[in-house]
Parts: structure tokens; C-alpha cells; sequence
């Protein structure tokens, strides 16, 4: 059962967003992936949010940009662990996301990480680092991931 | 039939939203006054959007802060012209709640004021100006204000 | 007879502010279009303000950008409704025009919209809703802007 | 076995940090609580993060100011997920706080809450969130919990 | 005749402005003090503008808060020199009305001073070194300033 | 006699500094240029300073980016008016070189224009504002331009 | 010899310099202390730049606000490592000092600390660093520090 | 014995850092140059900063970007003194890389340099001066440096 969700607000955030599903897919990570807009699709944000524990989702991954109200609208209506991306806007390179995403008031939070591509692949392994929990095979995989940027930065050194 | 309604997001918003309230009754307009939370009650705040217009609410002033999706959600939901009043919040003094609700993608527009105290009384002039423009009687109202204000700006000249 | 008006600082402004222009065309809404720089024609600004509600306007949208001054000037000389858009400008992306626009003192409000593109749409769509209130017509043809925007983000899904 | 750890990088984060605390036995959830500082305590901050999962902890809660290395830190030593509490620093407000929070590079996640009181308190119902994916009990409690702030929000309305 | 004008939007201003007039008085510099509000007496600002040449007046200090678009509106109308002081407004510290003074569009300059009280002091400075240039008598208080400045800021040395 | 000095930190501020001279140029004002680097040429800023009033100097441009002390130091070396146009910085925008000009301690002015291209220009014309007080040819030419400046406004209406 | 040199712009930043001088006093660290404002005393800043090498100083220490143009005109100066305190400003509450010290053009580096009395503690321990590569008594002084801090970091932690 | 290191948190970083290594053999002054990220490498990072000392580096440069921990932790490590160079970030353009390096706490003092590439080249020569406060050498190679950049300055006035 595909317990991870990957949601953005426009298609214009996929290629973004599209960097969590492949991060997600590394790990060997399923996850269902949806365009839902919060100002064009209101009542679509409210019910996916509603229904998304019942249909087992455990993570939902929601990037939006502006005033990036798709993470929080989603927080709002589950207690499903979300985790928000700014998307690195045209005018305010993202601080206006950042901000929308990650100043939620008391009771209901949205796990923000960092402006853009960073963003959307620490969200997935955020993601897995919460379904892993329960899952040891997802588990070794974060562990083998860690080992293996290790690796990489290490290897990297030789170029200098 | 009241026509504007001032919505805030949270109680502690009321001692700047009433002056929204304060500078309605002033200029003679009634108003419906409410609270609802976009994140502890997004089902009520969809359908308060969806139902403004059928019952005959002509303007709504939403005011919230920090990540202050009240406004864009309400707006999301209606097509009754929607105008935000960011709060002046904690520690980013309302540049979050400022950039949450002004920085709207295009398609959803919410008419955004200044932080503050300022920002919930224009709230309330702009949401006359448009009622007004169908309301002698309101129309009167705001500029016997006008007047008054730059009256008041030139007594004021004596003090110096 | 028009009601509405798109007046801008600055030829240079035009590239984005004809997306109001085009915007009101879609909704088949008629508008007059002005170039009216605050800073190099201030007293055409203020006869313009004074006499735009005498000559049947409805609404005033006005761009500017940098130390923007037209939207708070024209609303400083009339009580029809103006709508200001803020330009990103080159240095500061239009964080400068936004504060200039949006933090009017009480008294005189100015309905600010997000920087750049999305706000000149945006724009449009507000003063649709406004003149909406009272023309049916208009008033269909925001909803079915709504629909159609809504219908768009979902087809979009299907890109994924 | 306790699954939830607050830390915090000194002892004048405590007045904040202990709202996380509170919130969380309120929650009916346990927690260890320690003071690792990662400029003055590094190798502390290392084995802690080390150690963290195999000692049992499901997540950690980390609150800092100004540059605020501990949550990064302690994400950097461990694949247990990571909240991170920006405080209200003195002079920034707490923007120097977020940003080297939330900034993170692509490899290692920190889930970034809002600055400040409303950050901690929310950190804690994430951490809940997570936990409770695996824990019916806490699940409820959180069910109740937005039960409970919807219905004082809507209490909150009489005051008016 | 009276060469040096202090202008500020609004009596709240003030308190800073009177730092300004309390300087020139130091440097044996007449001014006019006038309020007027941009936004409330903006046929006055106009004519204001207008007519400063002609009356004499060879500089103007204006002094304005939040979107300040006092002192770039009296630039609009004169080819005085317009010295612009950023009050430091409520929710923004200034930043504000820094940016909506400082970021004139080329064509219409307005030499800006610091937020707050300095920039009153500095505003008055700056008339003088204007006006200056003309009269001696004035040209040698400003020595004298400097001087006294300097001696002032060399015993302080002796507190420590 | 030259009375304007354009003065700039570094060659690289030349293709903006240059639109300042081109500017006076067209003005029909003579000025000489410099270039002195505050922070490598600082002997040679000091003595420039002292000695600008003797040698009939009467306004001084000064462009500097980043930490940009070139106007500010100048100012301190001098009670002739100085003119601060910030650069557009790489990383900043100018922003770093805004405060750094704007933000003078009481006691020392610097009069500052707009980031960029746009304060070039207008620390020329401000420049001739001073020196046209008592030069009625250039006052002349000031007034020519504003005319100018605004018919071009006025025509660019017929491109929209 | 005394070689470490406490530098501020005005007798108002004492009462966070203090602690840079205190903190030195507490590593056995003696210091000279003047007050240099770049602004009002460029002459005498010039000439102790100019002579610090040759007396001995092997740091200079330098705190100022707003256009903060003292440590970036000592550093000009001499090739003696100068540290820059950015004090919090009235306004904007320091950044404007922090951006006028720490962007430095390429060929004068200014060692830039934190904001306010974190930055003042922290310049005193730069320049016992510094010192301390020759000092072994220092150097011995510092460990015995961290370690103390440590410590009292660790006690603090039965305060929870 | 090589006495300056020059450390990045990553590869991508080393276009900016080489500039510090270029500067420092200008100025005859080796180094040695490592890769080590503080957040995929931290018992790295941690054992080069307990051992710098003993491996006789008396100055580390290091250069990180976004949530920049890496100067920071190395300075927790150590007591050679740490100069930190802030990369231009892609959507934040390096301020967040400065916050997260110059907004240490108390007792563990970084140099912050400036943004980017200046700051790679300021770093450089810092570590110079540092290190030529005992090896004449140097010193007489920064002296060399300061009056090369003046004398370029002086020539490119004639590009004017």
C-alpha cells in the first residue's frame, strides 16, 4: 500500500517536485502523486486531506510557492505528518513560500524544509525517515544513502 | 440586509479587527462579525466562502497573521471581493502575514492592506468604497470622512 | 459606458500590465487604459483622481513600481476603489514597490495585489468582482473563469 | 520506553522548549529532555546523535538561536527524524535562527517549525503525529486535541 | 526670507521632525513648518510644490512614514531640492518608508537621509550645507558644528 | 569652474556612474571625475575631502557598492552637500549598499539616492538642483527637462 | 606591551564594547581602549590606523552602528587584522551595521562578529586566538575557557 | 610546515574557494585544502577541527553554504582561529549563508567575511595577516598586495 504522497499545487512545481518522487523511487519508495491546487481546488484539497489517514497514506509531501497555502490547508485537515517544500518564486526567490509554509500558528504544524530543489529532496527522505520507522528494509536503505553521500563528498576531494 | 462581513482568524486578532468594525459602524455600515480559523476549522471556513454570496454578503475583510491563509482561502471559496489584513505578528513584526496573503497566485486575488491597525481601517473604507458604489447614502458617508480627515490633518498644523 | 481603467506609471510597465487589459477582454469587460506617471505628470494624476468618478469609473487598477506612488495618489484623490500592482522592480524585485503600495496610512486604502504578473491578472479579476456586484453578466463570467481554472488544474494531473 | 527527545542548545531556551514539553503531556506523552550545546558541547552533540536510535528514540525535538547548528547537527548524526525550533533571537527576531535552520543542503533533513512559542508547541504535535502513526493511543489523543481548539476557536466567537 | 522648509504628513511625525528644526535653530537657520498629508491634503501637497520657488524657499525637509510618498510627490512639483526623512513606522521599522522615499524612478530625485531621529538632524545638516553655499554666516556654523563634534566625541573618550 | 565632482570606488562603477555625467552633460553642467577607492586609496579620500570646498567644489557624487564608506567618508572630510548612489550589488542587490550610505549617524549627511541606473541619473539632477540655486542657466535647463521628460511620458501614451 | 586594541565609534557603544574588554580582562588579556569615530574624527581614525602596526597593536577590535564605516576604514589603514562589531541599531536592529562591516570589497578584510554583546564576547576571543598563536600563557587561557563554558553548559542542564 | 587550511562543505563550492587559494599563493603562502561536509562528514569534520592545532594550522578558511554549519563547527572544535566565507546561495543569494556563519553564540567566534567571491579573496589575505603577525615575510607580501591594489586603482582612472 503506497503510504507516501507527493502533492503540488501546480504543474508548474513538477519539476521540482519531481525530484522528491525520484528521490523517493532510490530509496525504493513508492508514493501517489497529485496536482491539487488550494485556490482552484478547495473542496478537492479539503476531502483529500480529510480521507488521506483512512486511505493509509502515513506522509504527505506538499510543495506550493507564494502564498503557499497548500501545506498548511492540508495540516489542517488531518493529523498525518506533512511536510512542506517552497517552491522558489519568480519575484521573492521563495522567502514569500518560506515564509506562507513555516510561520503555522499552535496546533497544527508543517514540517518546512529548505527553498527548492534541496527542499523537495529532504522531503523525501524526511518521509522516509518517518515510514521507516516501522519499516527496516526503507530503514537500511536511508542508511545506505547516508553511507554512500558520504562517499561521494569523499570522493570529491580528489577533484580539488 | 448586512452586506460586509469582518472575519478574523483568531480572537486575539479582535482588538485590531474591531477597529474595521469601529470605522464601519462610523461610516454607518453594518457588519457581521466572525471567527474562523483556517486551520482549526477549515470546513467552516469553506463553507462560509461558498455560502457569502447567496446570502447576500457583498464584502469580506479577513484579517490573520503569521502563515494567514484565512483571506486566500475565503477567496478561493467565493467571488465576493476579499480583503486581508495581515497582523502585526510576534517576531517577524507581519512581514510573514503581509507576504501569506498578498503574494496570491494569479486566478484568486485578495485585496491586501497594511500591517496592522492601519491596514483594519482601510479594510474597512475600501469595503465601503465598494458597497458604496451603490449606496448613496454610503457614498456620502466616505466623503464627509474624507473631509473630515484632512480637516483634522490641517487643525492639526496649529499644534506645531 | 467603461468602468473600469488600467493606468500605469510607465510604457515600461505595459508588458505586464496588458495582462489586466487582457484579462478584462476575457470577461468581457471593457476598460480605458492611461499612462499617467505620478512622479512626471502629478497634476494630471490628481485631475484624473478627481474626476474618474464623475466620468463613471468603477474601479481604477494602477501599476507602479520602485518608490511606486501612483496607486496611493490616485486613491488619495478619489473614493472609487483603486487597486495598486506592484512591478518587480530591477534591484529589489519589487519588494520596494510592494511596500510602497501596500502600506498606505489609515484613511486612504489601496487594494494591493502580488508583485508582478499574477497581481496585474489578479487585478482584473478583482475589479470583475467588484463591478460584478452589480452586472450579472460579469458576475457569470467570474464564475465561470473559476470553473474553467479549476478544470484546467485538473487536467494538468494527467501531465504528471 | 521513551521515543520523544527535547533538546536545546542552552538553558535560556528553556522557557520556550518547555511549552514542546508540556504540550507533549498533555498529549500524555513522555519525553527526555537534555541541554546539548553544539558550539560548547560537540562531542556530546555527536554520540547523542549517534546513539539516538538505537538508545530507542523515534524523534528528536531541537530548539537553537542565532546560528543555530543543533538541529542540522544532530539530523547530520542520525536518520531519526529531526524538528527543528528556530527561538526568537535578539537582534533578528529569530530570521537568522529559521534560515540556518531550515536551509539545509540535499542529504539531510530538518523539519523546520515556525519561530519561537507557536514553533515549539507545534513541534511537539508533529513529533506526536509521527509517533502516533504506530501508537493508536496518542493518535486519539491528538484526534481530541484538534477536536478540543476547534471547539475553544469556536467558543472564542461569543467574545466578540 | 525664510530659505529652509519642514514639512511632515502627519503630527504624529513630530516629535522627530523637531529635531530637525531644533537643528537649523542651532545653526542660526530659519525655516517655515507646514503639515501636510500626502494622502489627506493632496491638492495642498500639489500647490505646495509649486509655488516653493517662487516664495523663496530653496530647500524642503519633508518627513513621512510607511508608503511616504510626501517628499517624491513635493519632488514631483518642484525643482527645489527635496531632502526626505524616513520616519521608523510601527510594524516595519522604517524599512518601509526608506524604500518608498530612496527608490525615486530617474527623473525626480529625493536625497534621503536615515531612518528616524539621526536623519531629522541629518536632514537639517544638509538644508544648511545647501544653502550654504550662498551664505557664509551659515557655511561657518557648520565648521563650527563640526568642530564641536569632534571635541565632544574626543572627551567622551575619557568616560570610558 | 567645475563645480560637480562624480566620484566613484572603482572602475567598475562606471557604466552606471557614467549615466550621472552624461546626465549633467545634458544638463549642460561640467564636472570632473575620480576614481578613489575608500578603502584602498584611503589617504588619497581624506585629502580629496579636505580640500573639495578650496578648489570651488560645491557638490560631490559619490557611487560605492557593497560596504560602501566612499560617501560617507567623504562626507566626513567636508561640509560640501555629498550625493550617495549605491551600487547594485552581486549578491545583495544593493541592499548592503543602500544601508551602508543611508544610514549616516547624526551629524554627517549623505544625501542617497535610489539603487542602480536611477540613482545615477538623479544624483545629477539633484546635483544641478544645488548648483542651479544660484545658476539660472541651469535652473533653466532643469525646468527644460522636466518638460521634456513629461511630453515623453505623455507620448509614450499612444504606444499602449 | 599591550597588543590587542578596543576601538568604538561612540561612547553610546560602550556598554556592549565593555564586554569585549572584560572578556579579555577574564583571559588575563590586557587591552587599550579608545573611542574613534570614523565620522567625526576621520583625521585621528586615519593616523591610528596608520601608526597601530609600528606600536605594537597586533588586533584591532572596532565597534560601530548603522553606516558602520569604522572597522572597514581602520582595516584600510593597516595590515593588522582588524575585528568588526556590528552594534544593534535603534531601527533596524543591526543589520545595517552587519551588511556595512562584513561586505568588504575584495583586498580589505574585516573579521566580522555576530550582532550586539554575542559579537563584543566574541571579538575579545577572535583577538586572544589570534594573539594566542604566539602566547602560550593565552593560549592555556582559552582551553581553560572552553572548557569552563562546557562545563557550566552541562551543569545547566539539572536546571530542566 | 603548511599553517592555513582552506576547507569546503562541498565541491560545488570550490570555483568561489580556489580564489582563496590563488590569493593566498600570490601571496606566498601555502596551503592545504580540504573537502569536509558538516552534515554528510560530521565525525570528520569534528576530528580535523580536535587535531588542527596539534597538526600545527594556525588559521582555517572555510566556506559553506546555506544552513553554512561547517566554520561554525569547526571553530567548536578548535581554538585556531576560523575565518568563514558565506557562498552566494541560489534562491537566498548567501544571506542565509551569512546568518548561519556570523550569528554565533557567545564563546565560539567565527570571521565572517564577505558574500561569495570577495570573501574567498578577503579570507585569504585575513589568514595572511594573521599569520604574518610572525613571519615578516608575509607581512612584507601583504604590504606589497596593498600597494599594487592602490596603484591599480590610480591607473584605472585614466580609463574614465
Amino acid at each position: 500500500m503506497t503510504k507516501i504522497a507527493v502533492v503540488m499545487g501546480s504543474i508548474s512545481d513538477w519539476p521540482v517536485m519531481q525530484l522528491a518522487v525520484q528521490q523517493l523511487a532510490d530509496l525504493g519508495a513508492d508514493c501517489e502523486r497529485r496536482i491539487i491546487s488550494a485556490h482552484r481546488m478547495p473542496a478537492t484539497l479539503q476531502s483529500y486531506g480529510e480521507q488521506a489517514q483512512a486511505r493509509g497514506i502515513q506522509v504527505i509531501i506538499a510543495g506550493a510557492g507564494g502564498a503557499a497555502h497548500l501545506p498548511g490547508m492540508l495540516a489542517a485537515n488531518t493529523v498525518v505528518p506533512v511536510i512542506g517544500v517552497p517552491m522558489q518564486s519568480r519575484a521573492l526567490n521563495g522567502m514569500d513560500s518560506l515564509l506562507s509554509i513555516v510561520q503555522m500558528p499552535a496546533g497544527v504544524p508543517v514540517a518546512t524544509m529548505a527553498i527548492g530543489q534541496a527542499g523537495a529532496k529532504n522531503a523525501a527522505l524526511l518521509a522516509a525517515q518517518i515510514v521507516g520507522l516501522q519499516d527496516s528494509k526503507l530503514q537500511q536503505a536511508l542508511q545506505d544513502f547516508r553511507l554512500a553521500q558520504r562517499r561521494e563528498a569523499q570522493r570529491s576531494e580528489q577533484e580539488l
